[in-house]
């Protein structure tokens, strides 16, 4: 059977967001030695997502990038923000319909949170929990499943057919770890070895998938007139990924007083009783977001095996290198 | 005898920096509750060095305002930066003959590299030195003595007859966190009820005085386009104040090759045999500045009498609360 369907690349994108250092680092890199990453034999697109914010060592100079991707926003034509711009031009020339169409995008980035070396899917797209299931299988990466969020959308990665955020931290803004570096290779590169075998239709699966899944997220607590009135608690620091329960000490005030943790009322009930898993604890760029740190809860799902075949259907019309 | 000279505050500055909020957080809170600082019985001006880039969350908007306080720079009218202008401003109101005039500034930074709690001194003015040094006595701050660095200049603490940093780290630019800004309220109380024991004629000082001599940076070795090469080696990255010798990993190439020290040709004799005591490693500013690291040499010194007597002829003209 000839296959009829568009062929395309993979899109790897760093630097979505103009200070976070270590995927531009790395791009820099391939671009001067391409064999490190063509042992995959996929084809690839390796682009700086906001080179004008990464020039300016900034998040973003209009509007962040990566919330710049939602269709309404994007078919807007007074909207005329420099990173809504780029967001179409990326669009144009490597979304799946472009002019070097790209049919799964991996974006890179960093964190100053103590995350690890993780995954975040947008949503429960087969082709994605496919892909990320098969990564945790390799490389034991937590996944955070950001689904339900009304106030932060329009990611980059939702925007392909199959897309995912490698996701690496502690690193501060502006600076390059090599270690932080290394976690981000090793993720793409599982990812790219898993797209691979899945073009090959021989894409592994586990039995389960360890998800931990978005509920809401924390703002600080507040004086009247906006400013924060605590900071995250010592003890909750730097412990994203573990569980907390009500009652654990949550925030700092000033003066030293402890505000525990007290399931919020916007919980679904079920989701009040037991532990919820912070992430994203205390991550420098959604203070402006008023995000001290989001709730998730960690679920085991069955891989479905339609999954699977959702992702080696797309897979099948990846390009070679 | 009548003391005829000016009378003056202490000056505490935070948020020279606009992406440093550590000392800012402490600086609303002592506004909210100004008791928590006035046990020292001091007159205090509590200031943000440059609330427009802290608004903006950045470090500086037009010029680092941190080296912003060179007389040239502050004489020529045609320079007229954001944060020239402010830096006149602030001697204008606060300056040793200003409105309202402060005779110390206490100027509370952070920074990315592993630098814990210590004390940053511009030259070898006697107040400064023995400030430091009982400060020292008291907490066991490490200091680093910048001085003779033609590339680096302009501090605000400089420009009052007493000054000195408190720098504080690793804390990511954008983040607060609980234990960084406990650090510095302490770094900065203890500069307190020191120069109230000052103005008592009771200065404690100790015997030695250990400081880290500024010698030269170093930056991240470039290829010819400028771009960096390698980054920080993870055996050397969060090692500030540790010795270093001629051999030991220093930078960390992208194929994951070792870049060793070299003691450069441009250090001294002295300085090239032996350690070099590392600080500020990979801080996230000074990227644009093109410092990696900066070396220095650990000294000893006998603490001269003629610094406390300076320090305290100084401190008795301080106003109290």
């Amino acid at each position: 059977m000839v296959e009829l369907e568009q062929q395309g690349s993979v899109l790897v994108v760093a630097g979505t967001h103009g200070n976070e250092l270590n995927g531009p680092w790395l791009l820099d890199h391939w671009q001067r030695h391409p064999g490190s990453l063509a042992r995959h034999g996929l084809a690839l697109e390796l682009v700086v997502g906001n080179p004008e914010a990464r020039a300016a060592g900034r998040r973003y100079l209009d509007h962040d990038l990566n919330r710049s991707f939602e269709p309404t926003l994007l078919a807007d034509p007074s909207r005329r923000e420099r990173e809504v711009e780029r967001a179409r031009q990326l669009l144009a020339r490597h979304g799946p319909g472009g002019e070097r169409p790209a049919l799964v995008a991996i974006d890179l980035h960093s964190t100053t949170a103590a995350m690890g070396n993780c995954l975040v899917v947008y949503g429960r797209r087969p082709a994605d929990l496919a892909l990320a299931a098969a990564v945790q299988a390799r490389l034991g990466l937590p996944i955070y499943l950001h689904e339900g969020d009304a106030r932060q959308r329009g990611y980059l990665a939702e925007r392909w057919p199959c897309g995912l955020v490698v996701e690496v931290g502690p690193v501060p803004q502006g600076v390059v770890r090599a270690a932080v570096a290394r976690q981000t290779q090793l993720a793409l590169e599982a990812g790219l070895a898993l797209l691979a075998a899945a073009r090959e239709g021989r894409l592994p699966q586990p039995r389960p998938l360890v998800v931990h899944r978005h509920l809401l997220s924390l703002d600080l607590p507040r004086h009247p007139d906006g400013e924060a009135a605590a900071t995250l608690h010592p003890l909750r620091q730097d412990r994203d990924w573990r569980p907390m329960v009500a009652g654990d000490p949550l925030f700092l005030d000033a003066d030293g007083g402890t505000i525990a943790y007290t399931p919020p009322a916007a919980l679904d009930p079920a989701d009040r009783e037991g532990p919820v898993w912070p992430v994203f604890i205390n991550e420098a760029a959604y203070g402006e977001k008023g995000i001290a740190l989001s709730l998730t809860r960690r679920e085991v799902w069955p891989v479905q095996p339609h999954w699977g075949r959702a992702l080696e259907r797309l897979a099948r019309q990846l390009r070679p290198a």
